[in-house]
């Protein structure tokens, strides 16, 4: 089935907030069998929302809003949805009680403003908002439905598992969406495309689609006709796998971190990164995965060249002799930095970010990645190509491969 | 000027891709008084294209394209153009010099899916892409325009600065829009708006948008009504800025991070970090801004205990005594790391993130944060709301607050 999503607020088109909300939904929801054909962002308008609204129904009978439902005079969501389903206010005295807990807890007044949260169109069912303040709305009309929740992506998630899930489950009882996804990592996506060409034409039913990002390239196969069974879409899919061969990095969606992760507890070993021009990117991706405390110890951000030679104990001369940049010196952070924190497995980077700092032999985007699982050290030299932000996931990724193929 | 954006990928409605390119085109049309109205994504369909391209085209003359369009089946975008526009096809020949030279640069062989990308609809200028293989397309119908682009972020930001910045600049000829933005840190967005619930009432032809996120409350006035002079904005701005007072952090739109490093150089003073439960969090994001490297040594990242024992020396008995998530182990933390790395501004971390580890004593969200400038030491503790990101995004913005409140 699908579903909509209206993301409003004037924050969204200025550039000033990236949406995260309806990634989230789409994830939650896919499972569900509930698949998001089209997303509109608008601004926080009367006419806009009343529109986008009147559009979105016409084609979908769920909508989802997210956005413009804070205590501030320029969130006009909750009184534009009240007048659009023509209904009075109610209070709703689960909210103001909580509202009253979350002032009471904060140690600041409940002003009238945030009072007025609780006051909620009567036509409405309450989706309550164990995070925040604003609670969402459900409403329903001719057999249509619209979710409104606030923008904030953690009472967004509260809200839906909390109260929004909830509500779907037994009404679209559908077939489940059926889809998986692997990542390769390093392969040009038009090589790839090459390969599984005549693959593409053997797969009737089935959609397979090319996702990439920063040289890795997640490969998606989609159910596209539900009348073909699971047992023949497994076949498809195992026949992928085997077309791919070696060329596949991990048969699922995870992150990079979560394979490097599980990569370690399997081998009971623990991690540590030394980092210079990726300035802790690749930690704090490891450090993002809830329990990554087990087997990563932690990291050394060498910034600097005077904390590779104090911490890491990288010698002053190799410095001198080969550049900081330089295969060496990533060998001998990756050991310096496995010594210093007691661990088996070692990533340690040293390039040139950019946009400045490159030279003919050494352009912007040159990078020296060591990695180190037990004795064995590899270093190898890439040049990496984006801005500064493109160059560390990047970084990330190589670093991840270049451990694979130890392993 | 209104302007739209359409965003084409299943990828992005399935939620495994966050969709930034619209956010940076934000940023860079505003200034020429180009704003974004309306932004839709939708799937990799024909309907889906000329559906969402009929609705733009009709309520704005300029809208933007971003993805659909790599050497891949599921890339459709190109062809669907071309017929909507009436067209044939025409061999674009630097563009297939430039895919001869990006190939011959990564030592892959061209196939002829990528030479096709040099195939481009008669009808339509192109839009050259120097970071990657496929080039972007401009046509012009009736007074309407329609730009698209490939939906990797990097030749996104290449294309709109090299190819379509310069066509629109002559095109279309509009007074400047007027905004500014200001930062404020750690106050409650219901008390700034009741602060200024009588201000609000006397900007006339301005409007205050309130743009929260992770105890960062940004405030934007924006100029709405185009008669309104440029001086009568400013004094508004001022009244804004007289207004809140101290609560103003900063008065631009600038991160953190970049406050944080300006003052470091006014200062003439270097940078350390050593974090634990934000695990390089702080770091990567100062290290996110080229040119970081002037001020910023580096930093620890001490998730072990071991580590902050054997690295930042912090006392064995002192985490035996007060727990490794204390004001004194935060406070030895700082102190370590600027004596190891050597410099004068401090931030040491040390906190439960969760979702697990958390205490009635110490609740997942606890955190000490540890700030130092030459010799003085603070060490604060906070409670932080959200989940694993969150927080970090959280403790990244009150140890700055900290910071300034000291400085």
């Amino acid at each position: 089935m699908d579903v909509e999503i209206i993301t409003i607020g004037d924050e969204l088109l200025m550039g000033q907030t990236i949406d995260t909300n309806s990634v989230y939904l789409a994830q939650v929801l896919a499972p569900l069998g509930l698949n998001i054909s089209r997303k509109t962002a608008i601004r926080d308008g009367k006419h806009d929302i009343i529109t986008a609204l009147d559009e979105s129904l016409a084609r979908v009978s769920l909508v989802l809003i997210t956005g413009g439902l804070g205590p501030t005079n320029d969130d006009i969501t909750k009184s534009v949805l009240q007048s659009y389903f023509g209904c009075g206010t109610r209070i709703d005295h689960d909210v103001l009680t909580h509202l009253q807990r979350i002032f009471a807890f904060r140690g600041t007044e409940l002003f009238e403003i945030n009072k007025m949260q609780a006051e909620l169109p009567d036509c409405s069912k309450t989706l309550f908002n164990s995070q925040g303040t604003a609670p969402g709305m459900w409403f329903e009309k001719n057999g249509r439905y619209v979710a409104a929740m606030p923008g904030v992506p953690g009472e967004v998630k509260a809200i839906t598992e909390e109260s929004l899930l909830p509500l779907l489950a037994p009404l679209f009882q559908l077939p489940p969406a059926l889809n998986r996804t692997l990542t390769t990592a390093l392969i040009p996506e038009s090589l790839i495309a090459k390969k599984l060409s005549a693959f593409e034409k053997r797969i009737p039913g089935c959609g397979l689609a090319y996702l990439p990002s920063h040289n890795v390239v997640k490969l998606r196969l989609t159910r596209q006709d539900p009348l073909l069974s699971g047992e023949v879409f497994e076949r498809f899919w195992q026949d992928l796998l085997q077309e791919l061969g070696d060329w596949v990095f991990s048969p699922t969606d995870s992150s990079m971190s979560e394979w490097l992760l599980d990569t370690a507890r399997k081998r009971h070993m623990t991690i540590a990164t030394a980092e210079s021009c990726t300035g802790g990117y690749i930690g704090n991706q490891i450090v993002q995965i809830a329990g990554a405390s087990d087997v990563y110890k932690g990291s050394v951000i060498a910034y600097d060249n005077q904390v590779k030679i104090d911490v890491l104990k990288v010698e002053k001369t190799l410095i001198e002799m080969h550049g900081a940049v330089s295969a060496e010196v990533a060998h001998q952070m990756v050991e310096g930095v496995c010594a210093l924190l007691n661990a088996k497995m070692g990533i340690a980077t040293t390039g040139i970010a950019g946009p400045s700092g490159g030279s003919e032999e050494k352009p912007n985007g040159t990078i020296y990645i060591a990695t180190k699982i037990d004795d064995a050290v590899v270093v190898k030299h890439y040049v990496l190509r984006g801005n500064r932000h493109d160059f560390m996931v990047r970084a990330l990724n190589t670093a991840m491969k270049q451990l694979q193929e130890m392993a």
